[in-house]
């Protein structure tokens, strides 16, 4: 054996409480649970799990998982407009794949999730940041900056937004906005890809209505995951549609060839899901996250008593405006050198933007970590405004 | 529920014997091999598994994969040189993704496997069958080809093949044609995708060395599944290509957001590997397959005594040529009418050929299902003889 391929993505630098990953605590994963719907699965459909899928997921899947919409969110979603796909990154570059043609430009949320840019300008597009302010992206100032690209004889066929438990912000975009924004969309030609990866990580109350839901259809693309509520490693995830663009994504080449892109684990899925297996885990995830957010938020209210904490009323992540004058990227190796780290705020955003606030994921470490953190950020944080 | 969704790709039409599906039978698939690595894996890994994977597949997989590559063709492949996939379909298109451009013109076998036409021409290719004959391709003439289309301006950036146990022939491509495809392309700067599905379902002696082997890396790129040793539905597979095609490949947006893009599923694969449990069952699915063919190539051969039948020595496909003057599009509705169906030759070309034969797969029915079909072939075949 020549290597020392490493098994998992995160890589561990030792003696650096990292709030930069936006990945789950080990004891969120349901490794018991997991292996018994998998022996389950098998022992239900037997051969039927092992062959060529359907191509838009299996029935049980899309059965299940389309009842459960219904507690999720408002509005029924039909399994015809339902697509299972390898995670919520994947079906964004497979909606990409669909309607994006190089050239073209897509505009993006300010501030976004990072790691959806590469997906799409890899599919030849240029990305545009939105106008938006402190409560999300502005409807009226994107229908003028898609109007005015329009003029110009751009191509506009995607806005990319993560309106629930945003990553990064943790922030819900407001309702009067939503259906702003959906109805902005209608009238320009633009397809919303909504990606509410974080819907189901709700710590208080309920999620907003999605998008899709308050479109009843086109104009939005919904992306939804089991990477936040299950497991990453599963590469499980969704997306809802029009039938017509469920149909069109089915038939994309190497979908068509090799059936559903992710068949085996979504027959165990569903039978996690029908179990009831999947509710007990999830109020268990829910509290658990939720006890991280409260022990990162306390910690962080009193280290920093003149910074304004937004507690995030669902998600992975806190949004943290830093005090004036101080600089992410200035920050960033004073607090490594103290033992912490982060992502810088400014890598959320298009273009400008950003400098004054860093993304801290409270997910992956637990609550004992993340006082200790807090406590070290604090600490380069006073570092940095001492008096020379 | 409103649905009522299929579980799989298949569509069985009563009363008809299809030849037309490349899909595994029931049997052949390792129903309790794939619980107990399940198991095992989420034993051994634990949280590992289920969270975000190293982007170019799992450790424990990749070591396990480069070690038994050893077995089935010549020469060392290494890690570095080695990407996990979500099958050998997915990998075509990270392949086409990564290296086609639109208006580029895509090369392929005549006839080749016909559902790669779609995933190339997904990506803006436009596709150009080789000069080939009863052997495969031939080198000489498609070097002049590409040397033709490169004087016109044209990029070329690809060639795609099967040449072993291929798709839709189950023939080999002749040694030296082999070091002849591969020499041509490192001369014209055009990259072999060799599509190396069917190495291991080997019925005698051993498979040919792959063109990735003769070529020592570059400028070959091999395409490898589990989809015919294991099981499709785990949508799991791999390709070989140089460090720096790897590395690009795994930057690719949607891989550096999701991390490895079957984690999960590649590390139950590693268990099954590792554990033994890989062999046993390959060498029993081998001998099943071989039954399978032998019994279709000795019906056949009493059946149709004046056609002469080429027997495969591996893969699923058996490629028949038709008697003088019937075209497959004649046969196939009387065949339909007479309880058996295939897949017309035609549908393996780019452009005009294929007429004069049909492709059989073996590998979805059993022998006396096999034996069966033949003779309703045969019976369909005499009526299209048959003096009006």
């Amino acid at each position: 054996v020549d290597s020392d391929a490493p098994i998992v993505q995160f890589v561990d630098r030792p003696g650096i409480l990292d709030l930069g990953w936006g990945h789950p605590i080990a004891a969120a994963l349901p490794v018991a649970e997991w292996s018994a719907a998998t022996e389950a699965a098998l022992r239900d459909f037997g051969w039927q799990m092992l062959t060529y899928g359907h191509a838009s997921g299996p029935g049980p899947l899309l059965d299940w998982l389309t009842e459960h919409l219904l507690q999720t969110d408002a509005g029924r979603t039909r399994v015809a407009e339902t697509f299972v796909t390898g995670g919520a990154s994947h079906a964004l570059d497979l909606v990409a794949a669909l309607l994006v043609h190089p050239g073209d430009v897509v505009v993006v949320d300010s501030p976004t999730y990072h790691l959806a840019l590469p997906i799409l300008s890899g599919h030849g597009a240029e990305i545009v940041g939105a106008p938006a302010d402190h409560c999300g992206i502005d409807p009226a100032a994107t229908a003028d900056l898609i109007a005015t690209l329009q003029a110009r004889g751009r191509r506009v066929p995607l806005l990319y937004i993560v309106p629930t438990f945003a990553n990064p912000t943790g922030r819900n975009l407001p309702d009067d906005r939503r259906e702003a924004l959906v109805e902005m969309a209608g009238r320009s030609g633009v397809t919303i890809v909504e990606d509410d990866t974080y819907r189901e990580l709700v710590y208080a109350e309920t999620a907003p209505a999605s998008l899709w839901s308050i479109a009843g259809g086109r104009p939005v693309v919904r992306i939804g995951s089991f990477a936040k509520t299950v497991a990453p490693g599963l590469r499980l995830g969704w997306l809802n549609a029009a039938p017509d663009v469920i149909d069109a994504i089915a038939q994309i080449g190497y979908v068509d060839s090799g059936g559903g892109v992710n068949h085996s684990v979504a027959l165990t899925m569903a039978t996690l899901g029908a179990s009831g297996a999947y509710d007990v885990h999830l109020d268990r995830v829910r509290q658990l996250y939720a006890g991280h957010r409260d022990a990162l938020v306390a910690a962080l209210q009193v280290a920093l008593p003149e910074i304004e904490i937004e507690s995030p009323s669902g998600g992975w992540f806190l949004w943290l405006p830093l005090p004036a004058d101080l600089d992410a990227g200035r920050l960033l190796p004073i607090a490594e050198r103290s033992g912490v780290s982060f992502m810088e705020g400014t890598a959320f955003y298009k273009s400008a933007g950003g400098e004054d606030h860093i993304r801290l994921a409270f997910s992956h470490l637990g609550p004992s970590d993340l006082v200790e953190a807090a406590h070290r950020l604090a600490a380069a944080i006073q570092v940095c405004e001492a008096p020379e």
